[in-house]
């Protein structure tokens, strides 16, 4: 069971992603500062992984304020918070936990609770963050199993897996799951999605450690197996759904929804509430972060292009909702028109 | 001026294209047998390029015969055939060029030359072949430059310049190097292309080479650029053609293809005849190569991918005909139906 980010004896620890599949190892990060870096730096990616990162480091910030000043706390309170908002513009369940820490602090200050209160009510708030998190999963699991049918093989794109989460299901992998413990026979086929591969480095890891029969292939051959007859249904995660539906996550998933689309395969997104944004109208609204070149020009000291060569590196695209089967939340299966669908989800 | 394959005082020399952009290394190849490891280890590669090599390691073994009986040379000369042709199978200008050099030697044979004029004659073949495959590229780059409009940014796809031809110009390269000749102000975007990084590695350095302006992208990001509205064209190479226009190139050309449709962006495909086989009535027929993994999951010694996982290398896929706009050929351009107006190129 892979949960990549924890929060163990007042400090959050973060499985290194980077390192990942060649080495295991955990950092223990010890100020909201560390944990900021962690995020910037992706040791932990994923929008909803990031999201739960975020108020475990807001909850750190918190616990090592050493004054004894309301209003000092709330001035580093705000700080952490800038902070957290700074490390990746794209992933919207980032700015959802920081808002959501925001409104505890102000309940916790209104209700007149104390310094140490506050501290653990937003340390409790933080874990309770990533223990919905992962329950929302479960549910994606559950619903966006039953849209696969048993016999399949899924293509996913990048990782939305436990390593992208609070942990455990994951999204986009969530749905595999879900289908397996269903019953169904299901394979896997993952893009290896350069640059910075974590489909080949984290969706191939994830799915070996289950025994969910996975191959491993390079964004250009998509098209191919889709081409082929190889691909019964694509699942990707998200990180950011605008409020039509139109839907920003790794950079490709575009590509591969126009794919699927001239192919005739069915195109999920799967996705928690936390990561839909009803204050963006539609995909154009969305901030997409654009990246350091060397991820491109270089693996690891082996430069891959000359010296001097321009590089251009989006991490994220936009995926328009017309090539969008279905968005699968923890509160079930939305399609379109995805205004009225999603909108309704919040309803409840 | 880059010419990638050269007969030079009885031996070929070959640019070590595995090393650039980051070492320009010569290789001297003395038998048939070097030079056919060097273009299925690609040393060189490239379906036009790949001809000429093959033509000149044909050449070569001729030359390197010892014997004094014509049976025994035509013995020699026919497994020296055999061996080219088993190193790459998609490529039709292999075949094509040891088809000419059969033609060749039969035609000496039936002219009762010695052995040593059919070694001349050979190699003299070797030599027109490269020379017209030079020539072709120059009339592609002046037909498929005037297709391409001032003021474009134009996409390709892995490389198929210079490098991959017997030199100057390339195909798509030379469409764009065309324009450019034709005095428009032309920039190129071009795709790293994975697994091998012939974008990154090889098209990247070319057009540095020539001060033609050049932004290098992921494979993942041909998607959003087409829909951001910065492609006005793409340009690809071939490694076949079907007799009905269906195009096998390079892994992911099917995916650019589909996504230059889905934005309504022309899909030039730039070939010199050498590429067209009339004997495949449809992309169906055409052979696709399967390459090693390691390709996929290592880059030199940086393992990239988990151990034990399952990976799949196609090397090649089919674009097929409704969705290309033109291919362009020494005898100029041909547009759907392409069953005719391929066949009519062969007719002059």
């Amino acid at each position: 069971m892979i949960i990549p980010v924890k929060w163990i004896d007042g400090a959050v620890e973060m499985l290194d992603q980077r390192l990942l599949p060649n080495e295991e190892k955990w950092l223990t990060l010890r100020s909201a500062d560390e944990v900021a870096d962690g995020i910037r730096d992706m040791v932990v990616r994923g929008a909803p992984a990031i999201g739960v990162s975020a108020a475990y480091g807001i909850a750190l910030g918190v616990k090592n304020f050493v004054g004894t000043s309301l209003i000092d706390l709330e001035e580093e309170f705000e700080y952490v918070c800038e902070t957290m908002g700074k490390t990746r513009p794209t992933a919207v369940n980032l700015f959802w936990a920081i808002d959501r820490m925001k409104r505890t602090f102000q309940k916790a200050k209104k209700d007149d609770k104390t310094i140490s209160e506050i501290k653990q009510i937003l340390i409790a708030d933080a874990k309770a963050i990533h223990e919905e998190d992962i329950e929302s999963q479960r549910l994606i699991a559950k619903f966006g199993g039953e849209l696969i049918e048993d016999n399949s093989t899924v293509l996913t794109h990048c990782n939305a897996g436990a390593l992208a989460t609070g942990g455990v299901w994951g999204t986009a992998l969530g749905v595999i799951r879900g289908a397996v413990n269903q019953g169904k026979n299901i394979s896997v086929i993952a893009d290896e999605t350069r640059p910075y591969l974590q489909g080949a480095r984290l969706t191939a890891w994830e799915l070996l450690q289950d025994d969910i029969p996975v191959t491993l292939i390079t964004d250009n051959m998509s098209g191919h197996m889709m081409q082929k007859g190889k691909v019964q249904a694509v699942v990707v995660g998200a990180d950011r759904i605008a409020a039509n539906g139109d839907t920003a996550n790794k950079i490709g998933t575009y590509m591969v929804a126009v794919l699927a689309k001239a192919n005739n395969i069915p195109f999920y997104v799967a996705a928690p509430l936390s990561t839909i944004d009803l204050q963006c109208s539609t995909g154009d609204e969305i901030p997409i972060e654009e990246r350091n070149i060397r991820e491109i020009t270089h693996i690891q000291d082996i430069q891959l292009a000359p010296d001097g060569i321009s590089v251009s590196n989006f991490a994220f695209d936009v995926t328009p909702n017309n090539l969008i089967n279905a968005i699968i939340t923890e509160k079930g299966v939305a399609r379109a028109p995805f205004t009225e669908s999603l909108r309704n989800m919040f309803d409840d």
